[in-house]
């Protein structure tokens, strides 16, 4: 592995924070190749009428460039 | 939404950072209204004889303030 | 508890960050007395061909000095 | 001044950061007395159909406790 | 909106801060389909002969992705 | 201990500044009840004709919310 | 350019956060020569009887030192 | 002084900050050899029934490893 | 220069830190046209059986958008 | 008060943090004219031979400029 | 991999921050089995009579914890 | 060493960040006396035509004030 690139994306989810942080890499999986692990690096949640309707986790996620 | 307020809360649970995000939550909506979600800011466990005995977080919780 | 000490470690698990934070607590009771708690710093999911393989957590041990 | 509370609030307006500011000062006098100050943390827009809606601040206001 | 992702442009004017994230959030929609927003996270001024010549802002632009 | 609050407050003394601590901690507990402690976020000393006339400190206070 | 100086100065305006850069841009001309930026790191307001009376920023001043 | 490590440590004292320091030192020395200096991070007050029973430091030790 | 862009890459060398620097840059000017700079924001190595086999830097790279 | 600086000192004392920042600020007084604050933003302890033989301080010192 | 530890260290040399780097490395697989790598947290230099004399680093050095 | 003041710096190399913060010091020199060390804060690249044409640095430079 000689050069990567990190690419930041939020991803939500209605079950929890582990739900979303896989919902964020499968959708990473469509358009970048090479995928290797993220960083979780913010947690939220999104509220309403009292109750939370999503869990969002903003992840730096990383993807090894072809040479 | 014009004006909302922050206000910084600890919750924990014996059971997942999860339940006490959820736990946190419910009480806000107690004395808070039109909580509209939350940062979560720190992740914390609390060890008696060996065992983890509550998942604490500290969360930023934001609600909306009538006009 | 009059003076205690912080030390750094990572620990992974193929389930769940949480799995990996009660991972990380156990092997450090093995070597270490008197832990009384953790704080998880940093959440991080490793991928391999496209699947989520491990979640790993940097966490701060707490544990309390004999007298 | 001896002792002086520090709120965190976020304010918009569909003008400018600086009008976000003034409308979060005002807002902040109808229910605290004696604010003396803010420190503006955090600058974001909000867009929508590729124009900007909203400029919103998140601000820390201080205000004085009386004896 | 379920994945969105998060990029970092910085953007100049003669003019003023808020001209400078008007003129980022233009240019960004020629290519970027979807912008909801983004947060201005470093004010500079670039100065010749004693006058201010620019106001720089770095932005991180959100832009929802398509299922 | 459940879901407790964390509200920040700024103390002054013309002291030092542990006397700003106790100076705010006895402000708080007029307001709030089940103060559980503080964090010190923050030192400064107000300076007036060359000498300090003020050590203020900024502070977490937390406090327990009842059930 | 071969080596530059960062010095810190606080400015202030009853117009706008521009304003007071623009200021403190101008001041620092007075002193220093080369000027050739400033990043503005903090953002405050001074509010008295519920009405913003100074707009200050912290700016970081950049100057180039002859050879 | 070729190589030293850094350990994290957290003290308390009923009386000051700086009697938690060196409290820490002084418990530091009992196990480490060659403490160089310390660099303290955290001040934290325990407050129990409206008083504060125990002044809190955490401190990153350095000491000099033997050649 | 008007609006430019601002990517993160990891690059890698088994000679040194500045030659991962090189390498980076050269990595990017393969796929990005106008690269103006690149900001080094984290430097690590990578030991294997006690011995530093890749020195890994994390840059900010930036690029100038095309009018 | 319409322009200040900021210059960054440290101060050393064998006695203690307080008495370390009223000797920056003695210092800081012989050289700078109207002195109005300064934030205490590191404290150190030296140690020699088991103890504690300075109290250091690294301070932002804030001081107007004349018109 | 499953848990780790992380220690801080510094380690200096009169050549170079890579030699600085290199000689930390050695020094910790004396003591330490199964080093995996190190993040550099800061570089520092150190002058006497106008030169630079020691080469300064302070890194968290990753290694495994056997089973 | 009783009080020192701390400066920051930036300084440009064709060649590397050490021949930069070589050069940064040997400026320093120039104008400040008992230049003590300093803290390389930030590592810069500048990029023309696809090459690395200067290494910068920011430093935080420490002199020792006479007495």
């Amino acid at each position: 592995m000689s050069v990567a690139r990190v690419t930041t994306i939020t991803a939500r989810s209605s079950v929890s924070f582990e739900d979303a942080v896989r919902h964020g890499i499968e959708r990473s999986n469509e358009t970048l190749r090479n995928v290797s692990g993220a960083w979780v690096k913010e947690n939220q949640v999104i509220v309403s009428d009292g109750a939370i309707t999503e869990w969002q986790v903003t992840m730096e996620v990383t993807f090894v460039l072809d040479d």
